[in-house]
């Protein structure tokens, strides 16, 4: 009965708006659901790097995101599963795991105690020798101090994976794509707002104030030379003089490198950040310097005061919210999803004890 | 009488075809002329910094060259002028001067030796003291070792004076541009080769084999904020660790940076090359850290055995080539239009006694 089914509006086209889509159209599959955006993979999931790293990422005193990242972890598979089934795009998931490289010895200190924490999460962290890391990994330097491998901690190319999603969802034949801002009358209970950083001002016309702030990032792809391919397996990040580096190869034979991090407002890439950039992934992995550049981008992740995602159902209208997931949105997109379609779908009181504590640990502006 | 006018081909609408067109037209005003390119302004002229520089670019055992370019240079500011004249655009000519800065001891070992090169052809440099430079150059870091104060060479902007040409040119009412590739039915006594590293293959059906091979550079524009303007008055070169670099200041904020060479036939630009620039950009001027990247290019320069261009009427097909500026280009145009289009109208007869020495210079191919 098509006529009478309920309708849903997605605000947002990015990762989570698309996620959040997909798993609202798994659970109620004759759901109407539009989807509204008038620039779909534009924002942070235009530019992120992709990488699925709960262990890797941990940050010292944030035990709660943690608990968010590791959950969110385990719905992944299954979700890249759901959509990759449904669409014959590529979402670019891989598996390899990751290498954390140490530059100096104040580096391998760095990942030491880091090593502890994660241990203390009993997600799986193992120091190697050079020569065992070297051998996974021929094109990292020799001049390093510790490499840390992480089995657990994948990656996914988001803009591959946003385009499987939308591909998997216009296939459905029950979602449609509005390329067109958002207003006020698009608000209500059948709605959930996941625009990002525009969620600000979509949701100022019901007074709420939401405390998302620009967070930019440069960002760069390279094409790695054929004489070079494949320059790594995994993912392998890196500790420079205490300064984070990124470098992911995708099967396609680009590089990503990234991991800078600015609240200045400026959203172009500035010399500086690239020149970090540039300098310390060739620290890690030398061979860097022989890959072309193909993009230099500045992107802007939705940063929150607390650094955990908004996810709630505001009261007075009735609109969910699912937005301000800062460093981590492509890691806990699939987290999101599922908490914020549970929330559009009245279906929240049905979850598990996990989701209830992270929809907690989400929802404090409820 | 306009329908006797002669009628002359100029191949190639890059600095040197403008600027031999332009001195085609000043020769002879009714004369009509073409010039067939499919994109003009679309190779080195494109990427070129634009620096005016017969002192600073001096390299060692290259004195016929600094003939050459001494001489290129005595002829820019009337043909800036009379340019300018015809044009309200904007041609980027910047008369402030240049310094040389070297990083470190063995840097300035290398500024010192070239001061003594550069006074033996009676050049104008100076050693300033760092105090000195950092009163008219206060972004300059207080970490280098040595400045060389060099007030004759200059800098124009390629990208807007060849836009200035091109409009110059149009004004006229004797100039077409036509917008496709030069053919076989284009050469002849009455035609020009003006086609950087596009002359190989043009020249080809005429069995002229001219070894001309692409020379390719990292070059990047940033844009200076607010906070940072003017960066610098003058442009800025430098040696670092013995690496050349250029910092090059244009009125509207933008800054060029470049000087990374390389043969190895690769037209993106390498992640080595962009970071040295950065890096050795950042040693002489630090606060080009603080710059947003606007363009990171790679650009070809047409490279010749002997690094002297080849000016010379091909005497089989009557056709003249005016190619191979190489490293010069920019400074050599204002020589090599003059010299190209006194062969083309057959006027180089009347050449002074510099310029024929230029000529045979440049005739090797004859």
């Amino acid at each position: 009965m098509p006529s009478t089914a309920p309708a849903y509006k997605v605000i947002g086209a990015g990762i989570i708006g698309l996620s959040t889509a997909w798993m609202l159209h798994r659970a109620q599959p004759t759901a109407r659901i539009s989807i509204i955006d008038p620039a779909p993979i534009s924002g942070a999931s235009h530019w992120a790097a992709g990488m699925l790293a709960p262990t890797a990422e941990m940050q010292f005193e944030q035990d709660e995101l943690v608990e968010l990242m590791v959950r969110s972890m385990e719905l992944y598979p299954k979700l890249v599963d759901s959509v990759q089934k449904n669409t014959n795009v590529d979402t670019g998931y891989n598996t390899e795991g990751t290498f954390v490289a140490a530059a100096d010895a104040a580096d391998r200190q760095h990942l030491h105690d880091l090593l502890n924490y994660q241990h203390s999460f009993t997600r799986r962290a193992d120091m190697l020798t050079l020569s065992e890391a070297r051998r996974l990994e021929p094109a990292l330097s020799p001049n390093i101090s510790g490499v840390v491998s992480i089995p657990d901690d994948f990656q996914i190319n988001p803009r591959q994976w946003c385009s499987a999603l939308i591909d998997a969802l216009k296939s459905s034949g029950v979602v449609d794509f509005e390329s067109r801002p958002a207003t006020d009358e698009d608000l209500g209970p059948s709605s959930i707002v996941c625009a990002g950083l525009g969620a600000s001002s979509i949701l100022s016309s019901l007074g709420l104030e939401l405390p998302l702030r620009p967070v930019f990032g440069e960002i760069m792809r390279l094409d790695v030379p054929a004489i070079h391919r494949p320059i790594l397996q995994r993912v392998v990040r890196g500790f420079v003089n205490d300064r984070p580096v990124y470098v992911v190869p995708r099967t396609s034979g680009e590089l990503v490198i990234g991991a800078t991090s600015r609240e200045d407002g400026r959203d172009l890439p500035q010399a500086g950040g690239v020149l970090d950039l540039l300098r310390d992934a060739a620290r890690i992995v030398p061979s860097v310097r022989d890959c072309d550049i193909t993009e230099v981008g500045c992107g802007a992740r939705p940063g929150t005061p607390h650094d955990m995602p908004y996810i709630f159902r505001h009261a007075p209208s009735g609109t969910v919210v699912s937005t301000g997931y800062f460093r981590h949105g492509i890691l806990l997109s699939a987290l999101g999803a599922q908490l914020g379609s549970a929330l559009l779908l009245g279906t929240d009181s049905e979850l598990d004890a996990a989701d209830v504590r992270a929809l907690e640990l989400c929802g404090q502006l409820k």
